[in-house]
C-alpha cells in the first residue's frame, strides 16, 4: 500500500505544488480545503482543477487523491480580515514591512490544521502536508517554522493517534523562494494555469497588485517565464 | 469595564462550573458551543437552560455572557467515536484502566480550542477558559495539563495577537476531584439540575452507567448530596 497523508489544498500555487511533491513522493492524499466566508470563489473552483488535474493520470481504483472534502467553517468567528470582511485588501504595499496585513484571518491555519489533524486521526493517518512558506510571504504567524513545529508537538500530545504513533506536519515549501517552488511545480509538470494566488480578483482577472499576485509573478519572473494566468492592467516581460 | 473571557460550554457540569468561576471573578464571556454530530441533543438544550440561568440575575446591558454562538462542525470528519458514530458507549468501564475509550473524539478539544482562538483574535481578547480536568476523567489526551500548556504555546507563537500580549488558556478545574467541582460550584449557587453529563442519555434521563455519569455519581456522593439530574435504575443513598 502506499504512504497515506492529508494535504490542505487551498487552490493557490503553493499547495498545488505541495501536493505534486507528495504525490512525486509516492503519497495517496485526502485533501482537505475550506469555506470560511471568502469574499471570492476562485480558490474553491481552482482546488476542483487542480484535483481533476492530479487524478487524470492516475489509475481509477488508485487516484492520487483519493477523497477530497470542502468543509464548511462558519464565518462569524472571523472579524478585521480583508479576505472576509468589508476591509480592502491593501494594493503595492510595502512587502519589506514588518506589519502584517490585514489579509491575514485570524488563527486560520490553527482551524484548517486542527481541523486535518482530527480528519487524519479519524483515519489513522500520521503525515499532513501544508503549503506554508516563510520567505516570499505576508509575514503571517502561522506560516513560520516555529508554528509548524509548535502545532506538530501539540497534537502529539493532544491526540489519541500521537500517544501511538508520530504525527509529522510537512511543510516542503517552508525555506524555498517563489521562484523556487515554481521550479520545484515545473520540474514536477504541475499545470500553474490551474491555480489562483490572487486576495482580490475581478472576473477572473488576479489583480496584480495585493501581495500574493505581486509575489507570484516575481517568482514567475525569476524562472524568465510568463504566468499562465490573466491579470488585469499587467503585462508581463 | 470588565474583564473578558471566550468560554467553552458544552452543558456539562465541568464547563458549567468554570463559567461560575469566572464570573464570580468579574469576567463577562463569550461562549462558544458545538455541533459537532453529537448522537443526542441533550448538551445542547443544558447549554441553553445554563446561559438562561447566568443571565437571570444580571443587568440587561451588561449580561454575565454576553454572546453565545453554537458552531457547526462538519460531523464527518470524526471516525471511531460512540458519541458521534454507531458504536455503543462503554457502561461500567474500569475507570482506573489507562485506555483512552471509544468516547474519544479525534482532536475534538483541538479543534474547540482553536475556534475560541479565532474567535478570541477577532474580538482582541485574551483569556480562553476550558473545563479540563484531568483528575476524575476517562484519560483523555486533550483533557492534560502538557496538552493545554502545549496549546497555549503553540496560540502565541501562530496568532497576531500572541505577538502582541499573551493569551491564556485557563483550565481552573484542571486538578479538581469531581466532589471538589462539584463543592465549589455549589459554593457559587451553580444550579447543577440544568447540567447535561451522560453520553448516552434516554428519554431525558441519563444512563448512570458510563463513564461520565459515574464520575458525576461519585462526585456527588462524596458531598453527601443527591444528584438534581434523573437517572434510569440508580436510586442514590
Amino acid at each position: 500500500m502506499k504512504k497515506q497523508a492529508v494535504i490542505l489544498l487551498s487552490g493557490g500555487l503553493d499547495s498545488a505544488t505541495v501536493a505534486a511533491t507528495a504525490i512525486s513522493q509516492g503519497y495517496n492524499l485526502y485533501a482537505l480545503s475550506f469555506r470560511y466566508g471568502q469574499k471570492h470563489q476562485e480558490e474553491l473552483n481552482a482546488v476542483k482543477k487542480i484535483i481533476k488535474f492530479f487524478n487524470q493520470n492516475s489509475e481509477p481504483d488508485t487516484p492520487n487523491i483519493i477523497e477530497h472534502n470542502i468543509i464548511d467553517l462558519d464565518p462569524s468567528i472571523f472579524l478585521n480580515s480583508s479576505l472576509v470582511n468589508d476591509i480592502n485588501v491593501p494594493k503595492n504595499r510595502n512587502l519589506s514591512k514588518n506589519d502584517i496585513p490585514n489579509t491575514y484571518v485570524p488563527a486560520r491555519n490553527i482551524i484548517f490544521l486542527s481541523y486535518a489533524t482530527a480528519y487524519a486521526e479519524s483515519r489513522n493517518i500520521c503525515n499532513i502536508f501544508i503549503g506554508a512558506n516563510e520567505v516570499d510571504y505576508s509575514g503571517y504567524p502561522d506560516c513560520r517554522p516555529k508554528f509548524l513545529s509548535s502545532f506538530e508537538d501539540m497534537i502529539n500530545i493532544g491526540t489519541k493517534l500521537g500517544q501511538e504513533q508520530k504525527i509529522s506536519v510537512i511543510a516542503p515549501l517552508l525555506h524555498l523562494t517563489k521562484a523556487e517552488i515554481i521550479k520545484k511545480g515545473l520540474e514536477l509538470k504541475l499545470d500553474y494555469s490551474i491555480t489562483h494566488s490572487c486576495y482580490d480578483p475581478i472576473d477572473g482577472y488576479s489583480c496584480g497588485q495585493c501581495d500574493s499576485c505581486r509575489l507570484r509573478l516575481k517568482g514567475f519572473k525569476e524562472n524568465n517565464i510568463t504566468d499562465p494566468i490573466k491579470y488585469l492592467n499587467i503585462k508581463q516581460a
